[in-house]
């Protein structure tokens, strides 16, 4: 599928489901494609936009045909076909098909996966670094990427076994958050044999934390931990931590989303350096 | 379908897509079935159960074959059929179906609706409600009631044309939190109409707001009032408000999430009455 493709003068329109392009987009939505091929979509004009104008390598655009005569469509189809992208039409039919929806998004870019190492961190620590231990809700997960994003944080490391920062889901939550915030993958083991390379202070959020949230700011460049809703984080990660902290409940809820408490903990230690 | 409803001494099994019950319980994942007939779902043997031991009313459970065995299903079951429920078994076929999952839940419970009224807003006016302008993503709306209750919040006032609070998605969200978290619902003019009633005070969540999140801590009771991530508070609503208030952003993000601004806005406001 990567072999010829055709660059027409005119913008070529696609109706057929069959088209090598819709297969290929339609297979991005599988987890196991994006991570073969290193790809991903963004669906919707805001985010292919706001991908390109943030430098991400774009390999597809797709748009509706009745956006071509849009001014902001044309344009950022224009600049997705300077940098080397396909750009084809498709009729609403396959869009449909691609975006799967009733109301078929317009614009639907295929981008190349981007992630860091832990050398990124260890180059920026400060102010803050995220990192989330085996979290599953993709929508949790892009939330956070846009919350670390509104308070200005270095970046956000998933450790273990995390679902797919690429995944629709979570890059339409992060609300193009995706495309400006690094991400980290790595092992439990190998985040373990980095961790004394943070030149700052490790916050773990746990249930068990002894000391309250609001005693956790710090001049120090942070890494906050965030574990899953169900079980918080592992005794491992808990034992690397230099700091167990709590956010109190009052009512009979369980436990807090994660999106939220880590939005608690974010606004929380950026408490002194936030300001309107 | 509300007539004549057998009461067997043995639980029945249903097999068929096509009984009563299983037709009730596809309605209901539909608004206009809900709000017709005042019902909704609950999925899962933790859901249901909460809702019982909160004493929510309760019309049917449906359980999984496989779950007659357990003795937590069992007692949820038996004290459902003491308050007047119809209890059924069903094939793992009909689950799928009733879930609409491939790991289809293991029990399914058919509540009666309950909302309060602004009276009850002006009876436990404290220490805050959280009043969501035009809300309709079910997720969040589940969120905030979670958080609501983390908080100890005396309730949430729906304004305006806001997403179902009783949809699966906003129950699911809210982990049980909607069945300890009472709900007003309101239009626009009804809540304006009604608004100098409350006896605190009314702080709007703004991007227009002059004054930090950080000054918004009171010994009185507050009505938080909240807007759509997109357009933020109507002007009807912001000029009921006592206060204008923002949280700053640093980054590149144009705006929060809903329910971590929403969560932020709690926490804050708790700074002096949440303890560990």
């Amino acid at each position: 599928m990567s072999g010829e493709r055709p660059r027409p003068g005119a913008i070529k329109t696609v109706t057929s489901a069959a088209n090598p392009v819709v297969k290929e987009i339609r297979a991005l939505t599988m987890r196991k494609h994006r991570t073969e091929r290193g790809l991903f979509l963004a669906e919707g004009l805001k985010l292919v936009a706001d991908a390109l104008e943030a430098g991400w390598p774009i390999r597809t655009v797709v748009l509706s045909e009745d956006l071509e005569s849009q001014t902001r469509a044309a344009q950022t189809a224009a600049t997705a076909r300077a940098r080397g992208a396909l750009v084809v039409m498709a009729s609403e039919e396959v869009m449909a098909r691609l975006t799967r929806r009733d109301n078929p998004q317009t614009m639907v870019g295929v981008f190349h996966q981007r992630l860091v190492g832990l050398d990124a961190v260890e180059a920026k620590p400060a102010p803050v670094w995220v990192a989330l231990e085996d979290v599953r809700d993709p929508g949790n997960l892009g939330t956070i990427l846009r919350t670390v994003d509104a308070v200005a944080g270095a970046g956000v490391i998933l450790i273990g076994d995390t679902t797919d920062p690429f995944g629709l889901e979570a890059v339409r939550a992060s609300m193009g958050s995706i495309f400006h915030v690094p991400i980290v993958r790595v092992s439990r083991e190998a985040f373990m044999a980095w961790r004394s390379r943070f030149p700052g202070v490790v916050i773990g959020t746990h249930l068990a934390g002894a000391v309250d949230y609001r005693t956790v700011m710090t001049d120090k460049p942070v890494l906050l931990l965030m574990g899953t809703e169900q079980r918080g984080l592992s005794e491992e990660i808990v034992a690397a931590c230099d700091r167990l902290v709590k956010i109190p409940m009052a009512g009979k809820a369980d436990s807090l989303n994660l999106a939220v408490s880590t939005g608690v903990m974010l606004y929380e230690l950026g408490r002194n350096r936030l300001s309107l």
